[in-house]
């Protein structure tokens, strides 16, 4: 492997892999490296909500991007089924923001102004989702928070960028980048490549490439912990959601629980206080989940910034070397706007000013 | 566990969870019981091949039942993800059934005379498939025999089954089955059920059951084995076939190498010997497929009768008792006829006499 | 297959393998038929206490056979390793039967009457378990209630018994018994087999096999739920136990937390309340395992009679017919005193009354 | 994490451990940082033959040091038993290092002048090893060239090195060394360590390590193919040997058959053709293996030098950093021999010039 792309994007997950995809639908000769195998690390572990109302934290441009790229899915959804087979199981239904207190009831106040949301009181809650926690007062529905299956996003993605002529290089880990007169001289584990641009969707493995880069940008690893249980019963249709935790139905029948947080953590297996904790929430929503049958459980990292929002942006001083990570708790909801932002910004095309703002790297 | 149901399927497989979708489309009262979860067993093993033509042994009865099953396919894509939202993973692309000799291109002819099916010589093979090996003087191709994805196909019955009414019992092994007045006693090792009806689809675990009910009729089982293997380019779009083994593209980018076929053996495991002959077919058709890399490997058993035709039909003395079993290497492909089969023999509906007379139990 | 033996056990568990093993030292001609493989059922999901003083309900009986059985392990060890090379991973360490009330702790009281028991007072425990909870008042120390990995230990039973001359089948599941003159000829999903004594060891699948046999006694399934841990410091060295769950440490410095109990349930894996329940039974022996990574979790079937103790004898009316079910929660500890009783009656050699009056089928 | 320790061993494989074993019991402070969970890359994925004298390439130095390491796993299976409980799984019977031809046998000759081989021919041989493959004209057989488990060996070092003092860090990428006046600081995605001395001991992930010290040597990952498959009669004894590959039995029953060689390769998953080279060469050593089934497959790499031998010294330049990689196929065997030896160059004790020279870094 000795070749010259005009952009490498360091990094297989579900970042890096629309990123590819948005670059290769412009002809751009991209190349994506990765690690391991593509999708198998956070972007598997992730529930697949996509929240752009239920995970707002009251950020203008957060929401807009957020919901710029939750309404790009919905287009997605045929596209990437027509152009290479796969079917992203994007999920209708909806979530429910479940409140149990007057407080919780006027903390959702916020989101209910939003015309995408509407209030639903005890009585219609508990006609709609019969075995609901007896002590929840209503929720807000979100009809269009559905979610979708990560890792068949990543694939599609990734095998959407093949087709368009993109390159992927698994088992490959990067240890060195070199800046040569006119390009980037990238030392993987599996030989040298060259780029022009290079963009880096490390995730929480990010932090020896900003070092590697001049800069002194932290990652934080947050460990999120996740079971699914399976359903003997026809399942919940809707995503329930409370302080954090969700319970998210598959189209098989299976209910994802998801999910902790714990920061610093670089352990990728659950503990049994994580788990312990997951159940407890989710009997707090659907009281009968707690004779379900565990299918199976699992923790991936999430990649925090220091200020929650993720970095996307060209490097301060270098500007072909752009950044795509620290995600966190988003990065299956906003990969399909950050591939189109990071696109543009390669290409020099008009982007949303409040979006480079608020996630350039240095601010 | 002591209820009572109009009719009672034994066997929670793809052929068991047909026919419970198909009587709880017409508000039958019908339950399904399965020894451990429902489609894991021979269900799950297969390669989902919908090949009505490339299976033909030119009986005119079992190409006809098979293309009706076929064709219902097409329309059951969309009932299914309606009903349940659960996407069948029907992969277009059709089959390409393979000649390396005149002999074989001769043997091909009888297949060529149905429209649905068109030669394909050296050259415009090669271009088709650029991989494929060098000595294939030809094909027939034939699109409409696409395939499926067995364990979402039995999963979306059982599920579509359970929201029209169906009741579903796994981790329930019946050992016992009495004839009282006006109905049967099912003891299992769940409790007691009753039922005015009883299908039998228990595939190759119903040699049992055919003694308890007075019958000497045998069920051999045909251990099949696969391999899955994972290509890091763009994949085959197309099935290939030659001598009753395949390469079956999965939309998610693996190619399924099936089958081998061992008469009367009931281990499950692959065996060294089978997965070392999978390999060398695979190789003879597509050469490249000797680098990529292993994902997994399984085998199932398969229901073979006496004279390779499945049972579908009544206990020739009791009108009351169905059988629908012995679908050797067709159940995935035979599985929506037989349920409506089934389903119009319970409710006296008129039926096609060809398809009576060539599965019917006494032959 | 179509092979007579002397004895025919069926059930490939513990219980089958210690019979076949001992019955091949005496060179009988022993089979065992196994409907999956080899102790991978209740044997695999068994923890491995030898809980003969923890697990006593105060029956002598049932006491002096469990104490003989745990002495006869102690020798089992190196036999087994001299035999066949297996290592049953026989753990030192013993047990802490723990009191957190004075009612608790005066409970103990007949157990202390027990020459091999002793009480460890809080200071004391505190000591030896650095990191035990802080409500505990002290505990029962029982140093010859170690543990044993049940998987070797049938294993090594298993290759024992074959390389002695025994014969193991594998996938066989039996389905019909019937008398002849001189013998009884067993059809099996594999074929038939004749021999001149069966052993029932077939745990809660023995339902069916009383029914076939003229029998109406009962077996019921009791699930128990388990979770592994892995320690990352040096682990713990003892077995604790309280109120019927425990924490055994395992060799390789896993930590296996078991056993949840619940009635009648078939379905083989574990729920979230189950879950749930077991880690709250753990932090309250051991609090800091909370922060310790699942390993794994399972569950298993224990077969329980109506008064919770084994049939281990002759049937009532046709003495070539034996049973050895009902382990409960005591399957492992008990199964080599069990190979031992079963063999002497076969071989009508004298045995202690008192177990055959406390284990008898009718009593 | 924020400590000092006199030794920091990069990599938690078995050469780390182990070498963290023999300082440890020392009383030196040391530490292993490990990026996953220790032991479970290329040495799980090792057979562990102790084949110090059938992968002899009669190098005077590598057959001393082979067998030096050989000798001293006899003391270390009580050693690791008696300190941690763990039993190393040594497996005696020794290897036949078979021969098809004149030529073969005659290739064995240097081997045979060894006082711990003998000669066996085709009649000994064919009574030893009933199934063995009928064109076998003989076989040299080595007594001592036995196997362990090595999961469990490394276990065993590194539970030993923990109760000994040493600290494991798990889930701790090393990504920078700095020199500092005194001590070296190791920064790792868990945070920062300060040590005295630093051993690298990262196998095939040595590379980007090497790159940071200041050196240009290179490993070359060799990935090395496997199988196990379980034999349902009584097992194999010996390990069968031929033209690198090998059928190693394992005391539950279990064979294993290695390893193919793939140069540069870094997909951790076997490829098709892969194992079909395997299984064809296990057939020609025991025919019946064919009809074994498949227990599991799996894939690791091998870290091989320029001259196959292993780097085991210190830097040229810096005598407190010290490397300990490149072991290729006999990571294993040599794991002993390469702890002790980097024990003794860190406390300047006496060492086997012959050694140093053999396998110091410029060569």
């Amino acid at each position: 492997m000795n070749k010259k792309f005009d952009v490498v994007v360091i990094g297989g997950g579900i970042i890096g892999c629309s990123i590819a995809y948005y670059l290769a639908k412009e002809n751009i000769n991209v190349a994506v490296l990765e690690g391991q195998q593509v999708g198998q690390k956070t972007t598997k572990a992730a529930a697949g909500m996509l929240g752009a109302h239920s995970e707002w934290d009251h950020s203008e441009s957060f929401f807009t991007f957020a919901r710029n790229s939750q309404l790009t899915y919905f287009h997605l959804q045929e596209e990437l089924k027509e152009l290479c087979g796969i079917d992203i199981e994007l999920k209708k239904g909806g979530i429910f923001k479940l409140a149990y207190t007057d407080l919780e009831k006027k903390q959702l106040t916020p989101l209910l102004t939003q015309t995408s949301a509407r209030w639903y009181n005890e009585e219609e809650l508990k006609e709609q989702i019969p075995g609901i926690h007896p002590n929840i007062i209503g929720a807000a529905y979100i009809e269009d928070d559905v979610n979708v299956l990560p890792v068949s996003v990543c694939n599609a993605f990734c095998k959407g960028a093949q087709i368009l002529g993109a390159s992927i290089f698994e088992y490959t880990h990067v240890f060195q980048i070199q800046k040569n007169d006119s390009h980037y001289l990238i030392k993987t584990t599996n030989g040298n490549l060259e780029a022009k641009t290079i963009v880096v969707a490390s995730g929480v493995w990010s932090n020896p490439l900003f070092g590697q880069l001049g800069l002194h940008h932290e990652i934080i690893p947050v460990k999120g912990e996740c079971i699914s249980v399976r359903s003997e019963k026809v399942a919940l249709k809707h995503t329930l959601f409370h302080e954090q935790k969700y319970i998210v139905p598959r189209n098989d029948g299976r209910l994802v629980i998801g999910a902790t947080m714990v920061d610093n953590e670089w352990n990728e297996k659950p503990s049994l206080g994580g788990i312990e904790s997951l159940i407890q929430s989710a009997k707090k929503m659907l009281p009968e989940i707690q004779d379900m049958k565990i299918d199976s459980f699992w923790a991936g990292l999430r990649p925090r910034t220091l200020d929650y929002n993720p970095f996307i942006g060209t490097h301060p001083e270098e500007d072909q070397i752009l950044f795509a990570t620290g995600h966190f708790r988003n990065g299956i909801l906003l990969a399909p706007a950050t591939g189109k932002l990071i696109r543009d910004l390669i290409l020099k095309r008009k982007v949303n000013r409040n979006w480079i703002e608020a996630f350039k790297i240095n601010r």
